[in-house]
């Protein structure tokens, strides 16, 4: 089978067993998903080798240090997908909720019914625990799954769904829920985004240039975000020590996050008592500043800020600092440079805070708070699925219930309309 | 300006509105729209005489009755407009609404707040009424709008529009939150379509063709459905009164329309009691019949249904019937056939009612009720923008929540993630 053909197969038998799955109770998925958790530990060895053949072709290909860090699968790291799993397993179902049902004067019943989306297709690079990880979340909505991991984790990934999927041929599920695209020719991904008749919505995950990519070639809804150029933007009435707290914690907790924070916003009014204080702790956390003229002239000592460092996502100790006039000077910065994202205001101010809640247009907006906590699990939709900057469908991070919608039921005793 | 130039620079505009628009309050967008109701009824003269150069343009060029029809703008038809105006200024504003505030074991206070898409594009056909209407449903729901009417009716529309602008030039609403593409050139479509930057979705609406187009050409996300074949199973156990009621209903109360029956399916046990009696209601309401082999047993002087006739949106006094084994076979042929639409089954069984409500992918399904109720009004949402079938974002009639989406706001006091 050519390519072209193998693809369009996968997407026809993810398209039939998402019919299937729509309907199979939650019982049996998450006896499902605790039985993969099981077999993922108890063939963690088969893994393990698997893992093995990537990470000696990645120190072949020269790969950074970081990346191999990541492409890395050990017994822990094999456990801690397992419990993911479970966890998953524990969430509640999203499937079949019925809300919003009202009589209407004629005496139907009216309301909405939730159901899975149908098939969905992730494509990922590096982490190979997202090959565990994405299909659980589409097995438990109730959706088909097309995997596509990139080629420096082939025979992991290959490895961790063949486990996956021997679960499935055990249940009533069909094996064809949770399928992976077995080559790393990169053609298969072009065929892929190009079955809307077979595939109902694209995530993937990874860097910008995977995602950009994605989009581009699409024809299928993607949901994504490029990148998480997030701010803080310290306002004239905040308290310094829980500014000082909330920009550490931000900036240098985890650096290569999406959710840290990139360009630091301080009010004039509080600038000069601020900067020496936060710039002190950044600095001890090995933070590297840059900054506007206006925090030069109050931190002599960094490096001037260019035009690009505003819209830069560093994803490393490197943080750009500006003097702004006022919560409206802050507003239009995150608007021009921002990423739609995550923004957070410190301050004591009551009027402020409704006015940043309001008119910050980002997916997740916090007052007096890290923007790391622009998380799935940190905002209590007990997984995450990836984030989205896109405002249709789902709008920052997205949980089981992003991975549904919902269709109208009708309950009737003879209605016609007149 | 060229187009390309024009129509970015109206992007620009609309997208700056959108940021004003977005916490304008709801009493100064409903003043507003009550006030355009009043001038469009005020300068209803001036209406009629630009509708007046559409026809006489209409008639050179020979279109048929029905087009010339719904080109028509007489006294009670802008009347009609306006009090369209006057329902969507009651609706209450979805705006603002803030869902699922729960505290996190941290203390963070985390929910949902309601907020606009940003800018909507409305690409469609023929009927001018649609000019106040979308620009009303997208006002009150804080979005800008850029409306794109069909060349048939631009002087039309061009008048309607400019009663509107000029109430919002009396208002703080920025006049670039309604604005329409002057040139009748298809260039400006396509450049439309590129501008994903300014414009947050496209809502096209009118004949397949034209949707076609516009998913074809479009970078921007499309709602939309491409056509209605509605589904009416009737079940064994159907009462043969409420069938033979709700067929006539969902098929000749207004054959025209996308959620209008262009198939009957009929139980095998209950088709030689049942289709006599629906066959003679039909007829007398002038539809023709075409069926199956089966069908055509019971009713042999009908026409012989073809493969194509099952794939068929007639919107027309036209049905085709076909007989079926039980309900597996009903929910294939709606599977097979259909277009996610509207389906309804008679029944007075309960297990099948509840299989056709869950099995039955469509985006509105009923039991023992007319296809016709599938409407944005008849469920109570009070207004509809068009109907989705596309499962992203909105699944069914769109109202004004559908021109919505969320953001998650976060109240701390000092919160940092460990």
């Amino acid at each position: 089978m050519d390519i072209k053909t193998e693809v369009a197969k996968i997407g026809y038998e993810a398209r039939k067993a998402a019919g299937i799955l729509a309907n199979i109770s939650s019982t049996v998925k998450n006896r499902a998903l605790l039985r993969m958790a099981e077999n993922l530990v108890g063939e963690a060895k088969n893994i393990i080798r698997e893992n093995t053949r990537d990470l000696q072709y990645a120190r072949e290909q020269g790969l950074s240090a970081a990346m191999i860090d990541r492409l890395t699968l050990g017994e822990d790291a094999i456990r801690g997908m397992a419990e993911g799993l479970e966890q998953i397993a524990a969430l509640p179902d999203p499937v079949g909720e019925i809300t919003g049902m009202r009589r209407r004067p004629n005496g139907l019943l009216v309301g909405k019914r939730r159901i899975p989306l149908g098939v969905i297709g992730i494509i990922y690079e590096s982490r190979p625990n997202v090959t565990a990880d994405a299909a659980a979340l589409c097995l438990k909505s109730g959706n088909a799954v097309i995997l596509r991991g990139g080629s420096e984790a082939i025979h992991s990934n290959l490895a961790i769904a063949r486990i996956l999927q021997g679960v499935l041929r055990e249940t009533e599920i069909p094996e064809a829920a949770i399928q992976i695209i077995s080559t790393t020719d990169r053609e298969a991904v072009g065929e892929m985004l190009k079955l809307e008749e077979y595939i109902d919505l694209i995530i993937p995950r990874g860097g910008e240039g995977l995602i950009r990519a994605v989009v581009d070639m699409s024809r299928i809804p993607v949901l994504k975000h490029y990148k998480g150029v997030c701010h803080v933007f310290v306002d004239e009435s905040a308290d310094i020590e829980m500014a000082a707290a909330i920009c550490l914690n931000a900036k240098a907790q985890r650096p290569g996050v999406c959710n840290a924070m990139e360009t630091l916003l301080v009010h004039s009014g509080i600038a000069g008592k601020f900067l020496p204080v936060v710039a002190a702790r950044l600095r001890e956390a090995g933070v590297v500043l840059k900054g506007c003229d206006r925090t030069r002239a109050i931190l002599p000592d960094i490096e001037a800020a260019t035009e690009a460092d505003w819209y830069e996502e560093y994803l490393d100790l490197i943080l750009a600092i500006r003097v702004v006039d006022g919560i409206d000077e802050a507003i239009a910065h995150i608007e021009k440079y921002g990423s739609l994202h995550t923004e957070a205001i410190v301050t004591s101010d009551y009027r402020n805070s409704q006015r940043f809640l309001s008119e910050v247009n980002s997916s997740t907006v916090l007052v007096n708070a890290s923007t790391r906590f622009s998380d799935g699990f940190e905002l209590g939709l007990g997984a995450e699925m990836g984030i989205s900057t896109t405002k249709l469908h789902a709008f920052g991070p997205m949980g089981l219930e992003e991975l549904t919608t919902t269709k109208f039921i009708i309950y009737g005793d003879g209605q016609i309309r007149t």
